[in-house]
């Protein structure tokens, strides 16, 4: 068996999915909390690679559909992990041998280790996505050709709800009209999968990579910058402070915007973050500096912490990074799934280091790296 | 076994149930066509009481759930009815022996006959209402107790929905926002029961009183409003034109007012109806005249052919009548389901006969029973 997580493993977890969560997915305080009741309460969790599971073994792929805003005060009853487990195992007609966030960003990657905890069972490490996304069909199992059919939702209060949709954008539409009825958000188990399947059709590390980024984050050596740049690749987009927030809970999304005013020298550049649930865009002059499917995170200037989309707020100092994507989804159908064009945006997708390095950034990941005789409100040379 | 449902009994069950739908659910003219291309295309279908079938068996209750406006033009794909029954039949294990139409009023009256021609089923003589209500919880088998868990929908695409509420308004309104999400309306069995339940948890014998209404409009014996009196205990409200309609499609529900404007002996009245899907309440001056429960019904002042709340238009020559409901709405759980209140409206149920007659409104049931003498613009004597 692998790293078996305990009380001591669940900091640096939050903290690593809350970089890698693009802003989205919820409050990591209160994920953590949950975490560390359930391995209180219950057992330390086993995190597995699919090489330790039987290979027709059934993963049960889990989460929370919904906008992020809700899930701060709509808290799980608790059997939310049990009822879709035994729902699950009815469909399939098997035991799930493991859990699966359906996303390593933000709540998503701290959910299947609260329910492992309570159900005793392992939790595989990796994910559906290597970050978040806001929709059902913008994971890798629908890349893979995997259906989202049959899904499972429920609430805090007892309900339950089967999905069998005939494609996975349906299971999108009908999945969130039920989400938003049930009060903004639920418990959704979907793409459930053989660790098989699971071995090519998922972000495989994702639970260790969060990790390592907290634990380096913990105890950076030296600025905890440097340690984005050296678990993720990160590049600096601009530091400055908050300037304008616009955020509306609707359809269950949240959508809006960040403004980020640059200071020192950022001075007199402004920056724009799109949002739908997760950091989408980041703008300067109409031009992106850095798009979906690449991460865009905002961090506290001076901690390095990830500030999500529902906590960022007038006069934060911040330092906006952007870092490039699980490489399946930069090939031609990961583009047309999770591209800008997918979220309606009228321009063509270009890898965040060849944008930035086109516009005359030079220094590669540094997160300094931005020349400083450039002339000011562009990145251009 | 009874009757034997063949082309002949169509066109007079559509025409009672029209009368008996309080002006919901949906374009009958439509519906009588696709229950004539499925008889046609497959059997005639066996109409049975509870007693020539066995008390163990499965009735799957089955109807349209939406907004009647749209299915003007969301026409079945053909396949829903076979969708709806597979699954009935896995969830509850066993084989289902009949269909019953969750009410008798409108569109749902005519779907057990379609889906039970098409699928060699013999449909069962009772419905859930007696009449046609909006929501899902306003059946006589919620008064019963029998649970709406688990109801299944599907639509013409072939997406499946299974929904577990922990109570009938959960169902209600989870099986609303599907419905909507599904483009406004969706097919839908809810209330399956034993036949030992339909025994007292339905309204026995709707159809048969849907065909005996329809055939004796179709040839009336003198004056086509005296068969309403005689079949149904209908009192005529007003006769007039149709001044103004207000009407909207909305959250899955057709909601809006009909203002009719007196004529002849009713000249100077105004009587106002309110519908949401259903005409619920005529008003005038303010005070009901009728209320549900009981069955509002507009007719064509000529032919005395029901008048849907989505077909009644300015300028129609029409007359009001109003009915008593089946008693079992008249109880105090039936007030509370489907009385004024649970609509939003802040009066108590007064049954029609009562109402009228402490108006003032002689003759009983008769529908020309308005004295002439009496003040013009009410009721009052």
């Amino acid at each position: 068996m692998g790293t078996l997580l305990d009380q001591r493993h669940l900091p640096a977890l939050a903290r690593g999915c809350a970089v890698l969560a693009a802003g989205g997915e919820g409050d990591l305080h209160l994920a953590l909390l949950m975490a560390r009741q359930a391995l209180e309460e219950h057992q330390p969790v086993a995190l597995v690679s699919p090489d330790e599971l039987p290979d027709d073994g059934l993963v049960m792929v889990c989460g929370q559909l919904g906008t992020p805003l809700v899930s701060l005060e709509k808290i799980e009853g608790g059997d939310e992990g049990r009822r879709l487990r035994e729902c699950v195992e009815q469909l399939w007609g098997r035991p799930v041998v493991a859990l699966m966030g359906i996303e390593i960003g933000g709540w998503n990657g701290m959910l299947p280790v609260t329910w492992g905890a309570r159900m005793g069972l392992p939790v595989l490490d990796a994910d559906g996505t290597g970050r978040a996304f806001p929709e059902v069909q913008m994971m890798t199992m629908h890349l893979a050709g995997i259906s989202a059919s049959p899904a499972v939702m429920t609430d805090e209060r007892g309900n339950l709800i089967v999905l069998r949709t005939v494609d996975n954008k349906w299971m999108e539409r009908l999945a969130r009209a039920s989400a938003v009825e049930l009060g903004g958000s639920a418990s959704m188990a979907t793409y459930n999968l053989t660790v098989a399947q699971a071995r090519t059709a998922t972000v495989l590390g994702s639970v260790s990579l969060a990790m390592r980024i907290g634990r380096a984050l913990q105890s950076p050596d030296g600025d905890p910058f440097d340690v984005l740049v050296r678990t993720v690749g990160a590049f600096r987009l601009v530091s400055g402070k908050v300037l304008d927030v616009e955020r509306r809970t609707t359809k269950g999304f949240m959508r809006g915007s960040v403004v980020i005013e640059g200071l020192g020298d950022d001075g007199d550049r402004l920056v724009r973050l799109e949002i739908q649930n997760e950091y989408l865009v980041a703008l300067e002059q109409g031009e992106a500096l850095a798009s979906v499917p690449d991460n865009i995170c905002v961090v506290d200037s001076a901690t390095a912490d990830a500030i999500s989309t529902e906590q960022i707020r007038y006069g934060q100092r911040v330092t906006v990074i952007a870092f490039p994507s699980t490489p399946v989804w930069r090939t031609p159908r990961g583009i047309d799934t999770v591209g800008p064009r997918a979220f309606g945006y009228d321009f063509d997708y270009v890898p965040v280091e060849e944008r930035l390095s086109a516009m005359g950034y030079s220094g590669g990941s540094s997160l300094n790296a931005r020349p400083r005789s450039t002339p000011r409100r562009r990145f251009q040379a």
